[in-house]
């Protein structure tokens, strides 16, 4: 089997929606720690496996992203998975910069419950997001 | 504020989908494996919250899902986050039995990408699914 039918023969196991899509999770290869949730279509899943970068496909823009296109806080694939019923994607990531959220944090799970004040960021800015973008 | 008063604004910065739906990744707190992503309504995440248990929205049965109503298989929560814009939901728990998937192992994410085999499964079954329902 060459890459491109190992490729095929993934795909052929994902459950897409009735909008053609399905959720990823990035997860940091070394800390275990989850990074962001985003959506892929078959072709920026294809993408990923091909280039070993993380490609997903943007709602908002109806495009394909090639995370860190703007950022420079590209994606480099190790391994991924799908689950039991092949609705969710799970990529073991390396992050570039450390930063795979917008704002500039790590994550982008950084707004925790806390029953005091009901929510409470967790997780300290690393680089201005006026100095990524 | 009280316990409530910060659930409800926890979930006031919730993002749901059309449908009143939201992501959710439940992840080990202790080894950071992602055991499973399933999908949460206000209802849910609210239950989940007060019981200090998972409780999704099963969206083929459309209906509340205590997690291990029928296999025994709770998960306990420790910690709960946003992401940052509100869309998606990040849960460390402790997981009953070791086991979250329907299949009898521990995480649901066991079939990973292969490029010689296309996609192998990488975990074991632990307990036989017929003895767990």
């Amino acid at each position: 089997m060459n890459k491109t039918q190992a490729i095929d023969a993934f795909l052929s196991q994902v459950n897409f929606n009735a909008d053609g899509l399905v959720t990823t999770i990035a997860q940091d290869i070394d800390s275990g720690e989850v990074l962001m949730l985003a959506w892929q279509n078959a072709e920026s899943l294809r993408q990923t496996l091909e280039k070993g970068e993380m490609v997903y496909f943007s709602r908002s823009r109806q495009r394909l992203w090639h995370k860190g296109e703007s950022s420079g806080h590209t994606q480099t694939l190790h391994d991924i998975m799908i689950d039991c019923d092949g609705d969710a994607v799970l990529a073991k990531v390396s992050q570039r910069a450390g930063i795979a959220c917008h704002t500039g944090r790590k994550s982008c799970f950084y707004r925790q419950f806390c029953q005091q004040k009901g929510i409470v960021d967790n997780a300290s800015v690393l680089k201005d997001p006026k100095s990524i973008y």
